[in-house]
């Protein structure tokens, strides 16, 4: 059945409004018709299923029939602290981490960050991003549109770590401890925070500052990944570990 | 250190020749000089410390001091069975499946595959992913560049896969049997083949062909992935769940 984001201020008891594309899409591209249901989603997690009454090309609305309980958002809620890369590989970061599950992303600005944006472009590029998250929100059947937030600097962000109960940074330097053995030491945790360097890495200054804040540097093994798959294979593995990847509790 | 992948031809029991666009980056891009090491792979597992003896721009010589022992190759070897997906996408899949470790990637026809090559388009394709595939490894740190099979339909590939002790199938309709239970179920293997459908998924009748085959379906959770994320997705998954993912096993 076809998926719609509704912002939540066009959500009412009974009664839900679709404008905007949306709207073209459900009228224009899949040519419905009043008795037609489709899936309305409020982006933090509740849905409901719809039938449509009144359809015209900019606004379509339809009877809420029943909210559903549809329980697709991981109960470990991921953020991936991507430190900005090259071109636009964080496009493909967001779309691809929004499918496996990551719940906010935090664009990072590192000593190695090579891309720097003006506020006005920032601005911009967070906007897009937004707009990626929430199409593959819904392709991905997601309940829950991932939050873009504003680029911080690493020393910044690592000021407001305490929000995470565990905070894992893969790191080459790391020999000794592997993702599985901090894991394990955590079963019961209910944020994780994912920090992940630019093309050339965090330098040593940075890991060593980033450690004393509190965040695990873990290895992901001995094949090198890049930035924009790193933290992907990371989320995968996490989400693995605690049963929200076709684990069966 | 430089890595580059020289085919086996050109190694010898004392020295290794460079050739090619290899002995260029060598010579031109990175401006090595008589003495200056690097590390050479075979591309099936072995690598050497090698100190350059003789540059010029197309070929570049080398002594070796010693065979390495990197052990960055997975135990579980791992063949993504993946049908074509639209575009491009195959390049990714290919770059981003040689990084986390897939040692063989078999392109897949089915009945929902869009794109169709006639012969010599799909030689060139193949070329062009076994580049990919090469160049991913030697970022990655691999000493073995992943084979790029010929494409198969999948009904002619399901007769051969006596040859892995598991094939997994991720696939939306099964809601009984997440991957972890399945993994769990076979504590030793040493071949695991992953099926991914290409965009509009499986078949019903194809997935029942490939059940009779002996293949597993498996549930990823309730999120649904692109054909293009499914695979690395789930590779993650496996190794991690094998220990070969900063596993210490």
């Amino acid at each position: 059945m076809q998926r719609y984001f509704v912002p939540v201020d066009q959500i009412q008891e009974r009664t839900i409004m679709v404008i905007g594309e949306d709207a073209k899409h459900i009228a224009r591209v899949m040519r419905m018709r009043e008795g037609d249901e489709v899936i309305c989603c409020d982006g933090q997690g509740r849905s409901w299923l719809v039938r449509l009454v009144e359809l015209e090309t900019d606004r379509v609305v339809g009877t809420i029939l029943r909210e559903l309980d549809e329980n697709v958002e991981p109960t470990v809620k991921l953020t991936l602290a991507q430190s900005l890369p090259k071109g636009d590989k964080m496009d493909l970061i967001v779309q691809k981490g929004t499918e496996v599950g990551i719940t906010v992303f935090q664009p990072l600005e590192t000593a190695r960050t090579i891309v720097e944006y003006d506020a006005k472009k920032q601005a911009k590029r967070r906007e897009r991003w937004q707009r990626i998250a929430k199409e593959a929100a819904e392709q991905a059947h997601r309940t829950f549109i991932p939050e873009i937030r504003t680029s911080q600097s690493l020393g910044f962000w690592l000021s407001s770590i305490q929000e995470y109960d565990l905070v894992l940074m893969p790191y080459e330097g790391e020999e000794q401890r592997g993702i599985r053995e901090v894991l394990t030491r955590f079963p019961q945790v209910t944020t994780i925070a994912i920090v992940i360097g630019p093309e050339g890495g965090f330098d040593k200054e940075e890991v060593e500052r980033a450690k004393a804040a509190g965040v695990q540097t873990v290895s992901l093994g001995p094949r090198i990944l890049r930035t924009e798959t790193a933290g992907l294979v990371t989320a995968s593995a996490i989400l693995y570990h605690y049963g929200e990847l076709g684990g069966g509790k």
